[in-house]
Parts: C-alpha cells; sequence; structure tokens
C-alpha cells in the first residue's frame, strides 16, 4: 500500500506489497507514515543542495588542520542554530598539519613539457630541484621488486591502470596501492623522488591527491607526486618507444607542526531517551585542490539537512539524533579517532551509527551490521525506502563509513545507505570536486532515504546492540 | 549501388540509389569505384590514428614559434617521406613570440582560495604582484558600458556564461567576445587586470586559453587571465551572496621578439596536370596547456593520411594533391597568411582547398563554394559519402577552414567536411586536448571522407574557378 508518490524519481520507482511481510512489523503504522511523509518532504526540498551549495561557496576547501577547516567549524554550528538543533557544540583536538605548498614538474626528456601533478599527503618537500633521469615501473608490483638502492639519484615512475569504474568503488583498493606504499619502495631503492599514476577512474588532466601510508611510524623523507592519468599514459607511450624520460620536480609539501581541529556536534535531543544516541554524519574537512562537493560536503549536506527534516516533526523522536561533522578525516580519520576517544564512556549508548561519505549520487542498498532480532526492523525499513529504487542487502555487513570505524571497532551497532559509486572516483580528491557535479535530485533522494530511516532508528524501542 | 560496406559505421550508413540521379555523372564508373575503395581502406586503416598519436607523443605541445614547433616541422617532413609523398619541403617564416610564462592567480577575499586559470595570448605581465579589490561584470555587454577610468585600481571580473554547445559550434563567436575585446574596455576603466570566465562549453576545473584581439596595433597592456567554467560559476555564487571580492595575482606571459616559425608542404604530384593544386591540411602548431590532440593534431592526421591513402593508388591523380601543415595558427593564422603570400603568383593553379580543424568528431555535411557548373561534381561527391552517414550542405558557403580564410579571400573556391563539433569547446585551448579524447573510429571516418573527395577532385577535368 504505496501513500506517496516518489515524483521526482519515478523510474527508478520499485513496488512491494504488504502480503509479502511474514512477521508483525516492529515498525507501527504511525511510524511509517510518518516516515513516508519525510520521504515526499525530503524529496521536494532544496535545503540539501543549499547546504552545501553554502559550503562549498562561503568556506571553499578545507583542508584538515587549516584555517579553512576552523572557519567550516563555524559555519556548522552556525547551521546547526538555524535550522533548530536543541544542542550545538565543538570538540576541538589537535593534529599534526601537512601543507601542500607549490609543486612544479615538467617532463625535461625527450622534451620540455609541463606535466599535471600534485603532492600526497605525508610527502617531503625536495631540498632543492630534483633533475633525475626516470626509471619506469609498468605497475606497483614492478617497484615491490627492486633491491636495495638500486635506484640511486633516480625519480621511480610508477605507472599502472587507471582506477576499475564500479558501483561499490571496489577498484581503489587496488589502484590506491602504488599511491599507499610505493614511496617506501622507492626510498628504499634510493630514489630521490617518486612520480605515481593518480588513482582516480577519470581521463582527464587532474591529478588525484590523497594520504599515503605510513611504515610503522615513518613517513616519506622524498618527495612523492601523482601525475594525471592522460600524463601516465604519455610517460607511457614515450617509454613504449624506447625515449629516454628525464624530469625536473621542485615540491614544497611538508609537515608544519601541531594545529587544532575539531569536530562540530549538532544534537536533536530523545523525547524518551535522550541518552541513547543514533549517530549520522560526514567529515566537514576538504581536500584542498577542489571544494569537497562531492567529498563530503554532500555527505555533511545529506544527514544535516536529514535530521533537519526530523526536527520540524510536531515532536522529538525517543532517542536523540546526533550529527557529528567530522574533522580531518581525509589526512587520517584524525576526527572520527578523537570522538571515539572523548565519548569512549558513553559509547554503551550509542546505539547505532553511519556516515554518508561517497559522493552524492543515489543510494541504491541498505545494509546493516545490528544484532539479530534488530535484523527484522532494519528489513522493514528497506522495504519503507524500496520506492526510493533502494533494496535490502546484507545484515551482516561491518562498516557504516571511514569515520564510523572507531566506533564500530567498540561495537557500535552500523547500517549504511550504500550510493552509486560509479562517478564517484572521476571527481574525488581531484581538483575537479565542484558544486556543479552535484545533481539536486539525487542529492535530495539521499536526504529522503536518510531522514526516514534514521527517524525509524530513532523512534524505535528495538535493541540494536551485539553486531556480528 | 553499393560496392562496400562501411563495417565500422554500420549505424551511421544511409543509402542512395543510382535512379535518383538526374544528369549524367563528371564522375566516371572508374573513379567512384577507386573512391569506394578508398572508403574502405581508410575504414579499416590505423594510420591516421597512428600520426595523431606519433605527433602528440614524441613532439608533444607545440606552441606556434617555439623550439617544439621547429621538432614539429621536421617530425612533418620526416613523416611525409616515409608515407612516400613525392616532393616535401619546409617554408619558414618569422612571427612575433607570445610566451605564456608562469601565472598563479588566487581569490584573497572572502578567504584564500587558488584559482584555476590561465593567461590569454597576447596579454601583457604584471610587473609585481596585483592585490586588488574585484569588480564584478555580469557579461562583456555589463564591461563595455563602463565610462573611462572607474575601474582604477581594480581588477575586472567579466562573467558570462558557459559556451552553448551545437553540433556547428555555432555558440563560440558570443561567448569569445569576453576573450577577444574585454582588455579594452578594462583597459580604458584604468583595471590592473582583467579575469574572465573561459570560453568552453564543459564544466571542468580547466580553463581555456586563446587569442585575444588587437585594438589596431595594439595588444593589450595589463595582464589577462581565463579562469575555469567552474571557477567562474564559483565567483558568481559569492558576488551574489554580497561577498566582498579581492584577488592577488601575478602573470608573467608576454611578447618576446620576433621568431622563425614555418609551414610543411608535402605534395603528390598529379600525373596529367601536375601544376594544378587540390590544397589541404591541418594546422601544426597547437597551444601549449595540452598536447594538441583535438586541435589539431587529428587535422594533420587526417589530411595527411587521406593524402597518403591515394599515394598508395596505383596511379597518381591527374592534379597534384598538397598537404599543408599550417604553422602557427593558434596565435593569428601567421602560416595561412605566409602560405598566401610565398604562393601568391600560383594562386590561380588552386583549383580547390580545405582545412580539417575542428577536432576528431565525425563528419556529418558536405559544403563547398565552387561555380556553379562544379556544383553537381560536389553533389555526386556527397552522393558516394552518404554511407559514411555524410549530407550535402549549401554549395555557396564560404569558407574551408581558419588557415584557407587568405586563400579564399584571393579567389580559390572552397570545400568543407562539416565535423560534430559538439564536444570539440570542452576540450579545445585546454589542459585537456589529448589523446585519449580521440576515438579511432571517428577518426578513420573522416580519413575515408577526405581520401574519396579529395581523390574525385584531384582526378576530375572540372574546373572548379569562379567559386560565388
Ligand atoms: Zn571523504
Ligand atoms: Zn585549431
Amino acid at each position: 500500500m504505496l501513500q506517496f508518490k516518489a515524483v521526482t524519481l519515478s523510474a527508478l520507482v520499485g513496488v512491494f506489497s504488504t502480503s509479502l511481510l511474514a512477521a508483525p512489523s516492529p515498525i507501527t503504522d504511525s511510524q511509517k507514515e510518518t516516515a513516508e511523509q519525510l520521504i515526499q518532504t525530503a524529496l521536494n526540498s532544496d535545503m540539501g543542495y543549499d547546504i552545501v551549495t553554502s559550503l562549498t561557496t562561503e568556506v571553499g576547501p578545507r583542508l584538515g588542520g587549516s584555517e579553512a577547516e576552523a572557519r567550516a567549524r563555524n559555519w556548522g554550528a552556525e547551521l546547526g542554530k538555524e535550522l533548530g538543533f536543541d544542542r550545538v557544540s565543538i570538540e576541538e583536538f589537535t593534529m599534526p598539519f601537512w601543507d601542500r605548498g607549490h609543486l612544479h614538474i615538467t617532463l625535461t626528456s625527450p622534451y620540455q613539457q609541463p606535466l599535471y601533478g600534485t603532492a600526497l599527503g605525508g610527502a617531503a618537500p625536495s631540498e632543492s630541484e630534483v633533475n633525475a633521469d626516470v626509471v619506469y615501473f609498468r605497475d606497483i608490483h614492478a617497484l615491490t621488486d627492486i633491491k636495495d638502492k638500486e635506484l640511486k639519484g633516480k625519480i621511480a615512475f610508477v605507472d599502472g591502470d587507471a582506477m576499475v569504474k564500479s558501483q561499490t568503488g571496489a577498484g581503489y583498493g587496488q589502484a590506491n596501492q602504488r599511491r599507499r606504499i610505493g614511496w617506501q619502495h622507492a626510498q628504499r631503492g634510493g630514489a630521490s623522488a617518486l612520480v605515481v599514476r593518480s588513482v582516480g577512474s577519470d581521463s582527464h588532466r587532474f591529478p588525484h591527491t590523497g594520504m599515503m601510508s605510513k611504515n610503522g611510524d615513518e613517513w616519506a623523507t622524498i618527495p612523492v607526486i601523482a601525475v594525471s592519468n592522460p600524463d601516465a599514459d604519455h610517460l607511457r607511450r614515450l617509454h613504449q618507444a624506447n625515449k629516454p624520460l628525464s624530469m625536473s620536480l621542485h615540491s614544497e609539501s611538508k609537515w608544519k607542526g601541531e594545529v587544532s581541529s575539531g569536530n562540530v556536534i549538532l544534537d536533536i535531543i530523545g523525547s524518551e531517551k535522550p541518552e541513547e544516541i543514533v549517530l549520522i554524519g560526514g567529515h566537514l574537512d576538504s581536500w584542498d585542490l577542489g571544494t569537497g562537493a562531492v567529498d563530503d560536503g554532500a555527505g555533511v549536506a545529506i544527514t544535516t539537512a536529514a535530521a533537519a527534516l526530523i526536527a520540524k516533526l510536531p515532536k522529538r523522536p525517543k532517542r536523540t539524533i546526533r550529527v557529528v561533522m567530522f574533522g580531518a578525516e581525509e589526512v587520517g580519520l584524525l576526527g572520527a579517532f578523537a570522538y571515539a576517544k572523548q565519548h569512549e564512556a558513553n559509547l554503551a549508548n550509542h546505539v547505532v551509527a553511519t556516515e554518508s561519505d561517497f559522493g552524492a549520487q543515489t543510494v541504491w542498498q541498505l545494509v546493516s551490521n545490528v544484532n539479530s532480532d534488530a535484523t527484522q526492523l532494519v528489513d522493514d525499513i528497506a522495504k519503507i525506502l524500496s520506492p526510493l529504487g533502494i533494496i535490502r542487502g546484507g545484515s551482516d555487513v561491518a562498516g557504516g563509513g571511514p569515520d564510523i570505524i572507531p566506533l564500530a571497532a567498540k561495537g557500535v551497532p552500523t547500517i549504511r545507505l550504500n550510493q552509486n559509486g560509479r562517478d564517484y572516483f572521476d571527481l574525488h580528491h581531484t581538483p575537479d570536486d565542484t558544486l556543479d557535479k552535484i545533481n539536486p535530485e539525487e542529492l535530495a533522494q539521499n536526504i529522503a532515504a536518510y531522514a526516514a530511516s534514521i527517524y525509524l532508528l530513532a523512534d524505535t524501542d528495538v535493541d540494536l546492540k551485539g553486531a556480528k
């Protein structure tokens, strides 16, 4: 019995019949009706698009630990007050600051040609201009095979392939190896610098930034630069034509000591069990190259708007709904770890947590990791989301989003509204992550899905504890 | 009677029937058969794609007047010899050299944010860092309305809209006004610098370069910078939110005196009327931001490959086929004017001319400007091209391509194989104009169309002189 029309998403609309329901639902008729009204309201609202427009325009890029991220926190706290949240706070923490600085990188043999590159997070500066011959590696495996010291005085270039596109972003881990661990082997080989093919799935002249991995407690001591996929294609063709490659590069990227960051906390206080927390959120920081629209202005907008729509209901749900705008996610989940630590004593009261951090395309699947008795509740939430084009996925899928990792590790149950991420890696961590890439209707579908699910999770008496 | 299958283009294939032919064709059965064989050979050949791969990879970006453009001329002459042209020469000329140099441009109010910009061709350097408030103009008309001196000490920003996309590129002229003449009004107003929204039709973080127009003999005396469409959107939103805008910029772009450029001439000498010339070509120079794949590596590849396929026929056509790789097109058609001057005495022997300089997407229309008696010949060529998805367009369309302008002005007849240019202005004059953007099958369709038409124009006895 469908009580609403998903007007803007008619092509995606699925159908379910109440006759398929086997057991009595833990969702009351009144709760279901409210959830369906929230979906309609969200689909017809511009609130989410207005939020991401405001964040990307009025704050702009906001690297973790920067002055811009501090402005973003003030923006978030002001927004929470305007939207009628009951309690707004900023929880600060300290962190080491990595600054990109200026880079130039040029092919110097077989001829002069500027390359489109950017430093990778954690990379060291070049002390002076590095001018060196380039040793070409077809992929990360070829680099990890080298002997110690065999790259002395050289620049290593690690090719590979553009990231394979998929709905789930499954190609990211494999492509990411060259970004994550390449420096350790280049450094072991004695290379003066490492240049890698960007991790993205696009074929535009944009480099993709992102953090490297530490080796124990060690960061790279050499410059590490990602160049765009078309630039990497170019280098490969020159290598295949047996042209000798050399480059000149100068990078100022470096660690600059301890600075402040913080998480912004916006609460809608529960009417019956205010101590129990349903936690949602996104990350407030972004990489500095773009304006962080899809990563993760969208997630901040989706979760804040969803909670704000719930706040407009005549009555608060039973449990507290908490929106966390996490700080310093990109540079190592620093806000997430700070939150888990600062709220350590209270984690048992976090009944479920989830984050939106995979762009702004539509949600297609609801997965969860809650106790077996609570699985029925999530199944029934999925049925209410079905007209939005959303199916039920696994009931034992650990996760909930990057910033939820420290909470999930402490036993906090999770759900996740999986988005279509097919085009996400064309944009994320590049200069091209800007507002024009967000489709307002797709964003609204996300908000509809979050508003309905979060309302139901906050207004239920079902205990979700005991994730698998 | 179709004697061939356009295997790679089956979806585009049209049909014509010989019963529609009213008058006896000036094209003989044997010529028609040869043209149809050339189409098949071209569709199954990689030659064109190999040529543009070689040019963009082995030469790279090649700004008019640069060392790279000189390497491109040597590349072109070598290629001509390898492909069996009968006569290969380089005709040099001198030109003033404009160098882009280094630019940085940053938004400084309401906050610090790097902008993605590039200097426009002909712009002056900033003597030192320009730090100034920005005056926003919604479009070029708002700027041309200003009073003298009213922008003293300011940076003018001229917004506008992303170029309207179309098959014919019709939106370029209108969008281009801000690039062409904006500086004259900014300078009249006393502005310290001009920043304009890029001319392109894309929504990527790439600025579009291109020449400004001279005012009489005067070039700009201020820096002129184009920023990407997403950056311009951002500035517009900040302006609409009543935020005070200011910028800091430093540009090294400047004129650097006289240098050498040149045209590369590749001839297939006619077997019966060697003095009569059918001229085709593209331009060898490119802007320096990308590698000039679609603008105009594609045109060089299309026309060179088409002529080379004709050179492989058992017998040379009656007239000479001349491929001209024009130098320094982007910076003012300098190679085209040099060619027209150097061959002034012989222009009456140029029986028809055409250029490929609109990217690498498929040809969809054949237009012409030849004498009335010769129109039937072009009509009949169009019928032979019909299975490639090409229709006959106007028989009184002046043109033939940018580098043909000086020839057409002296009465040389022209044809043009119009390409689909819908996506052309997403790429041209940007860093994103790279090889990966070319579809080899679409490129081969172009070569098929050129090979058949140029063969028929070179082997005919029809006089084309007397264009309207
Ligand atoms: Zn993210
Ligand atoms: Zn061109």
